[in-house]
């Protein structure tokens, strides 16, 4: 029997956000919304341009444990720091939240990594990422009994981006799939997509049990001219499958079937970073716990539209109680 | 004619802020609202214990003269980080926010100064300070030339907490009094002042033009069995005076009068940290451009009100543009 909910692999980073205008994207060549890798002198000169800065722990897959162990799951997360001081940080963070987390830091080289985050008026955030250390997982690194211990293995799409990290992925995905485990994939960022088209297909038709996508994703993901038209395909490709698609809510397609979600209520979208993130916790955590569908995409969007009303992707309150409020968990 | 309103000196300070409830704090041994000095090991343990953390700069000069900016007024910081990545958030953050700030890293040794601030459900902060390198201002990196570049320089209490943060506090004194500036000095903290009493009045009474200070301090210094005593006393021994008194505002005391200044309607304290430092802020940007004492404090309980509604004790918006809504300023 799982004694974990989730176990996650991913990049681990530190959020580095601050607030700018749309002409300061301009100017530095961002598109808004999206997710770029940059190296070392084009982060330093980015963060030398910008504003004053918060630091928050990040990643897109710890995130997501965080926000499971939240609702009160029990989660775990595989990850690559630095012994610096970002690296303290993120340790600190993720353990601080009750995640199971294990992964030794590196002795040298490389420092952990970071995402300088930049939140124009509208809530909307784009990201510049140093990757860092962080997709540097060795061999031995991807904790086969911790990914065993597991219902669910969620894996980000971003760790395509490096060869270390891809193998990581691999290896991570085979040990769940050989015992029995479910194996969730994020698509991550439409760049991203674009970037592993062919291997993320095969992937999703091949290796992933339950995939997360938002509209953009999805859309570039099959090349499609609509949302209905990628969806279509989506249901054809997968066992069970979120799309999210912002305030329009999310539609949840299992077994021929879709469900649509409607979004929470947010009182004003203050930072959307973390938001695909959080839903995936709070669908995770249902599937994992085997609610009803409907159920789980209630959770995941109750625990976006919390991390969209504040700055940060890490859940500022129990997400539990939230949902307890709701009458979604008991 | 000086180019900058204000100069300070101070601890270069990162905080790191979590929340807790007030259990923690009396299972920590730690006085609720105080700021208690730690060394590496305790800090760390702390650390260990609480859980997620913000990371954001701090130091209370340093918050300060960033308030100054924040207003409109030309400021600039001396204190000392090291290269570590904390020191390089402070470096950025603060040269981000418009203020003047030259003092080379350390190359080696301690690290950059922390400080982990626990927000009780009450928006009270209790601080526990690992200072690091930043005592450690060397020979030469008080700027004389930056401090007479300023109408007024601003030295914090905590300085006399080191034997070279002390020197470098009495050096930059005497550099400010020989070129005709003014010399501000905050008490900072209760038991600050009880180390430090002896000293603390003697600088008041010979070197200081003008004194902040709360409740708490204030009557601290004067040993004084209510704070209407040791305001009386603060009159006779100061040319002006700002004392604060949280949501009963401030009192400004100068030649033989007192003002009072209500304290500026908040919505919801989340967190009191910096509340003084900004209170300072605009106090010393009003008196630096010559305005009337009442606009001065005026100013004083803006800024402090807009920081205690937020994390953090930087201001997240233009303070010049609330003071303009207000009618503070043209």
């Amino acid at each position: 029997m799982p004694d974990h909910d989730v176990v996650a692999i991913g990049n681990a980073l530190v959020d580095i956000i601050g607030h700018c205008d749309e002409a300061f994207l301009a100017r530095h060549g961002r598109s808004k919304g999206s997710m770029q890798l940059v190296d070392a002198p084009t982060i330093e000169a980015l963060y030398g341009a910008m504003g004053q800065g918060i630091e928050i722990s990040g990643g897109s897959a710890a995130n997501t444990v965080v926000g499971v162990a939240a609702f009160g799951g029990k989660a775990g997360f595989i990850g690559k720091t630095a012994t610096d001081q970002f690296g303290q940080v993120f340790r600190h963070d993720i353990r601080a939240a009750g995640v199971t987390f294990d992964t030794p830091p590196a002795g040298a080289g490389e420092p952990t990594g970071r995402s300088l985050i930049l939140v124009t008026p509208d809530g909307q955030r784009t990201m510049s990422t140093f990757l860092g250390v962080s997709p540097h997982l060795g061999n031995g690194e991807v904790d086969a009994e911790l990914i065993r211990s597991a219902r669910i293995l969620y894996l980000e799409g971003y760790l395509f981006d490096r060869p270390d990290a891809k193998a990581a992925f691999r290896e991570a995905a085979d040990i769940a799939a050989r015992a029995g485990r479910q194996v969730a994939l994020t698509l991550s960022d439409p760049f991203c997509v674009d970037r592993h088209r062919a291997e993320f297909l095969e992937l999703v038709r091949k290796s992933v049990d339950i995939l997360f996508a938002n509209e953009a994703e999805i859309t570039s993901l099959y090349e499609a001219a609509s949302f209905e038209d990628a969806a279509e395909r989506a249901r054809a490709d997968t066992r069970l499958a979120a799309l999210t698609r912002s305030e329009k809510g999310s539609v949840i397609l299992s077994s021929g079937k879709a469900i649509e979600i409607a979004a929470a209520p947010v009182e004003e979208v203050v930072d959307t970073t973390g938001a695909g993130d959080l839903y995936a916790a709070g669908f995770l955590f249902g599937v994992a716990r085997d609610m009803p569908l409907e159920t789980a995409g209630k959770l995941g969007s109750l625990a976006a539209a919390e991390i969209i009303s504040h700055l940060g992707a890490r859940p500022l309150v129990p997400l539990v109680e939230l949902a307890r409020k709701q009458g979604l968990l008991a």
